[in-house]
């Protein structure tokens, strides 16, 4: 069975609503019709410090989210923007991911080899497309692949307004690429579960 | 009296309309109202190769948009968007002002000291703050004053959409920008004409 | 037989050393050596104009390129960086590949489905890690595939300094790049071409 | 007394040797050889939450170092590079920054309005306009002044190597531009004292 991760990066804790978690679940929706397991991952609900390193020691709760990506076959990182930026929970998960991408996997590539990214953004108004490439490029830069069309977002016009729930949930453009994005995702992981990507020219050394 | 120049980069020709100019005019008024002799400049109707020169020979007509830059208080770039980004128009005109950085001013500094920077930014969806961040990094980098607020923009709601014209005009959020933008510039022209930046720390070598 | 279109978007002509096509020409031996068959395009020597069109007609020479995209399975694109952004020529072209992203294939996906797509900069000093993330979003978006680790680079120090046909060749991070950039996009065109992405979740409407 | 605030971003506790840390400190000498009162602060041993608040309650430690830019008339911000972004420690402070930017000074415009931002960074290899523009642009967007070349950086050649400390301090490039940013951060600093942008156009609603 094919597994999903989600990574929410919201500044807003589990106790409250979540724009993004709102548009992740339309897709963590269309996974599991599909057969995938997908669960959810709240970042601001555990004790990640900033460090470069997969496991900063103490209380630190990464690892636990570290082994549920090496054990997935997708992850989609869901991200607010802030002043047209992902949140800085989100580069806190890119620094934590990225210190692992030395580890191998049995082929001796990077362990994100054979894994599938995506990109999942909400926001006020303006800065979607910038977070997607931002979070795309780190992803496949570390291992991933990245299918078409894996990068799904909802904003407003201009200025201050309503957020995703509110104003956002009928949007055709945004229930189109959330939909090509699951897709999309669950294509890829079927088909780099049943053809790994050839060990040649790409092994760490 | 204090003079500005509007580059717009827009990919339509003068005979189309543009956006684009359209939310530069708003600003254009501004400073025609505050005694600032202001003009716009519309790239796409001019032969400008690419190079990284401040004169590519030829039938080339950047040396006479280079000329009004260095006869100007203020500069403001107006670009459109598109999948994201500043035009092709726009990153053109970066680079033809990068490439007369090292020419210097009479005190010695970099021929944009004293000349200040703003720029605006029409879309239908995503993407301002990203252009304004690379189009302010780049004046500011070759020698141009950046005033606080002096990016403004319009975008509309994710997917395809109507324009500025036709669904932007009474945007409060959108015109308070253009506002302040256009204040800003005059504000900080008008006191670098007075008292312009010490030669002392800043000299090109 | 597999097909590999480089475009390479240095500002200078053919007739010029282009460090951009020194290190493409790396990867073309790659891939030819892998059976591919590969070509490398100066869009500089071609007379595009900056269009939202796939065709702008009178003397445009996208068209033809057009055509090759569309016939090749690899599109890798190759950028040199002026003030820490990919090339005015770069952003054009990826303009005309977008104006085209509404055509469809066979199956009714985005016409660049099934084809990979990959990143080649070079550049004195930084900014290849930005130019990557805007190329590889960019064709993500509009369909392409993108593998990991076909971002492949040189830069050399801060500051002015010599380029990479001078001082980059000998770089061990840029050679081992440019392998894994080759590898992978050959990996993925023969995976996609074997098995192509399924028309389900992602047809143009 | 003029006073400058130096917000040290790196990951690294206070305990640890900071690259960054070393190219501010060249900074911070000149400012001081100037008159200017000047303080470096190391984000990472504080206890600051990711939020968009002035003050997050608890052991919120982010409101005494708002209370000391809300003093000062310079705020440089420091950040590492790592996969080509400012550190999660980065974003984190432009986001507590951002969460305060409706607050006004005497005149009504916003509390970051008279003072002056710069932006220092160092890297291994790549990235340092990218985090230079986003640094900047935030601030300028929130009422800071933006002075020309107020954005210095060392890295060096593409791949894994020597960090500023073992190899950049002796960089000509680096150096000119460390003083360029001090001697012009301290011009305007200098300037907005004795002449505060006019309450004209610009004033918080």
């Amino acid at each position: 069975m094919l597994k999903a991760i989600y990574l929410n990066c919201s500044l807003k804790k589990a106790s409250e609503q979540s724009n993004t978690e709102a548009l992740i679940n339309k897709s963590l929706d269309i996974l599991q019709t599909l057969g995938v397991s997908a669960e959810v991952i709240r970042i601001s609900d555990y004790d990640i410090p900033a460090a470069m390193e997969t496991d900063a020691g103490g209380d630190d709760q990464w690892p636990q989210i570290f082994e549920k990506i090496k054990a997935a076959n997708i992850l989609v990182i869901g991200s607010p923007i802030w002043l047209g930026e992902k949140s800085s929970l989100c580069t806190k998960v890119i620094e934590r991911i990225y210190a692992g991408s030395d580890e191998k996997n049995d082929a001796g590539q990077a362990v994100y080899y054979n894994k599938v990214g995506g990109v999942i953004v909400t926001g006020n108004e303006d800065g979607a497309k910038h977070v997607s490439a931002e979070v795309l490029y780190a992803l496949a830069h570390v291992g991933f692949t990245i299918p078409p069309n894996v990068d799904a977002y909802w904003i407003g016009e201009a200025g201050p307004g309503p957020s995703y729930i509110e104003a956002g949930q009928e949007n055709s453009f945004t229930k189109s690429a959330i939909k090509t994005l699951s897709y999309n995702v669950w294509h890829f992981a079927s088909m780099l579960d049943k053809t790994p990507i050839p060990g040649k020219g790409n092994l760490l050394s």
